[in-house]
């Protein structure tokens, strides 16, 4: 276990040494360990190293000029400057959020950015300002459409936070696909077999190939197969890469680059726009109803679904519950990183000549 | 099969027998047409009785004074008067559309409405003004959330209609269950049984029992099962009912009264708010960058996602194009009713002495 905070400074440190500003490194490291925190290790420190080799390739620019390109009073086009995700998309969400206070609501296409953590963290941003917060990006082709032996959308996530006034906030973040890709990862690294539904193969048939994605084949959308609804996990990638990527002249579909630890799928030489694209939105929630009144319509719907009876050995959670209660135990106990991750951070520490 | 045309203006004489003014008679039957011609058989002139049957239980308002409750330059909370879904939810989006014409987008959400009918209809409102449309709407509870015994949401449906240039929209449409609940009435009338994976009985355990739901069983999210993501699909139905009903001030979770058709599940004595919600959006394109340049990009998006290769014997096929293919087919060739639904409108037609 490793504490949080001694985690947090060292990636702020190696963000320093890209040539970040201390804020941004600051900002950056704490949107990385707060996915570890909440238990989404995949898109936590263990991605360091990741952004680290975007830099190495001059996908990744450490002192970013985010522009907005174009603006409405509740919407905006922002362009990136290559700069980290990290950074971009809390960029995004304050100017969601002005706007959301001036017009009622905020929506801020981003293009020309970078992989940005977890979709969650975004979201959340709008929470104290008694907002609903959206957050989505699309990201590199893994995911196949129904029917479709190609490769063709990004795990493409969506957030969406949602204040309550005794409970805890509603916080929904979650790929498009029937599950995310670090568990696949997962089931490599133990040479497990996949659960059926999960991927196909190379042919577009159903397999239990751990390795599948890697061999031609792809993750199934959110429901697995067309008897089971998988067009409509197809259209909520589509729906996601269709705002982060097309309306922000981002990159979109097949086009978008891969992250850099993703060494199996190349880049595609040929671009349909700037970089990876984001989607964020706040809503202001006294625009609709009195935000008091709401919150408290939120407790009770919270508790409502709470006290629903349960399958034997199981019980009712709120989305946001799994994460609140990873950072509850991980808060006071540390967060665990495999060995290949305490590796990679070792390895970058050397090289920066920064001790973790 | 019955010509469309036909169909429509029997249906618009009920509407107005029932004492809806002419224009709004017009519209419902349009409404509702339109469902059948798409394909989405469940959601057309099949449900003419049963709105008729709303009326006649006093929860139909057929001359609403449809109002906005609260607004701001991009959102607003209006009341819908007990009317017709399938007209305050036009007129919600036709208010969405005013408000990104001025303020680059806007957000209505609805209370005090009924069953609007097919969610695509209304997102493809907002297609000629050069804007993406958004169309919610909460529903009776027939959904268990994962793990829970109790149904707590509706199949709340999310549409999402997005121009393109030469190439026809894309339109995404979809309850957010594995299935839609009309797919479970069909194999009930054949005596089949349902795939595993779209419901489960009364202890919450799978089964392929198609009248599971019935009999204290419930519809499955979209994913089925924890394994497959169904937290996902219990999660974008929470989205919707939030947005739909919570944020409106309407019913929410299991509190949203029932569609009259459906005879199983019996009206909440107890109301949260006041009856079913809805959520509609437009988004202005050229609030964010050159309607021209997207809507060529979204012919790109279609084209490429077309061309990929197929799954042996199938192809890939783009949001909205199965019900363009039903169109096609029911414009020309009519419109298929089954027995039952013939019945359902001669006694209509006898009750109101207009000839079907």
């Amino acid at each position: 276990m490793y504490a949080p905070e001694r985690v947090k400074i060292f990636t702020e440190k190696i963000f320093k040494a890209l040539g970040c500003t201390p804020a941004d490194a600051r900002l950056s490291a704490e949107v990385l360990i707060n996915a570890d925190l909440r238990g989404v290790d995949s898109h936590g420190v263990a991605r360091l190293a990741g952004y680290v080799r975007l830099y190495d390739h001059g996908r990744l620019n450490p002192r970013p000029e985010i522009k907005v390109l174009h603006q409405t009073p509740s919407t905006a086009v922002i362009d990136g400057d290559k700069g980290l995700g990290l950074v971009v998309a809390p960029f995004a969400m304050k100017l969601a959020v002005k706007k959301a206070k001036k017009a009622g609501s905020g929506w801020i296409s981003v293009q020309n950015s970078n992989h940005f953590g977890i979709a969650g963290y975004h979201a959340m941003l709008a929470l104290p300002h008694e907002m609903i917060g959206w957050a989505m990006t699309n990201a590199a082709p893994l995911v196949v459409p129904t029917f479709s032996r190609e490769k063709l959308l990004g795990t493409n996530p969506i957030a969406l936070a949602v204040p309550a006034l005794q409970e805890p906030p509603f916080v929904a973040d979650f790929a498009t696909t029937a599950v995310a890709y670090g568990k696949m990862e997962i089931l490599q690294r133990k040479g497990l077999d996949a659960p059926s539904g999960w991927v196909q193969d190379v042919e577009g048939l159903p397999t239990t190939n751990a390795n599948a994605v890697k061999e031609g084949g792809g993750l199934l959308p959110l429901g697995g197969d067309r008897e089971h609804g998988s067009h409509k996990g197809y259209s909520l990638g589509a729906i996601v890469d269709i705002l982060s990527g097309v309306l922000s002249g981002a990159n979109f579909g097949p086009w978008v680059p891969p992250f850099a630890t993703a060494g199996f799928h190349g880049v595609a030489t040929e671009q349909v726009g700037k970089g990876t694209g984001h989607f964020l939105g706040a809503m202001r929630i006294d625009g609709f109803r009195p935000a008091s009144e709401f919150m408290e319509s939120m407790d009770t719907w919270i508790r409502r679904f709470r006290q629903a009876p349960a399958v034997d050995g199981e019980k009712v959670q709120i989305p946001g519950d799994q994460e609140r209660n990873f950072m509850a135990d991980r808060n006071v106990n540390g967060i665990p990183l495999n060995d290949k991750v305490v590796e990679s951070l070792e390895e970058l520490g050397e090289r920066f000549k920064i001790k973790f």
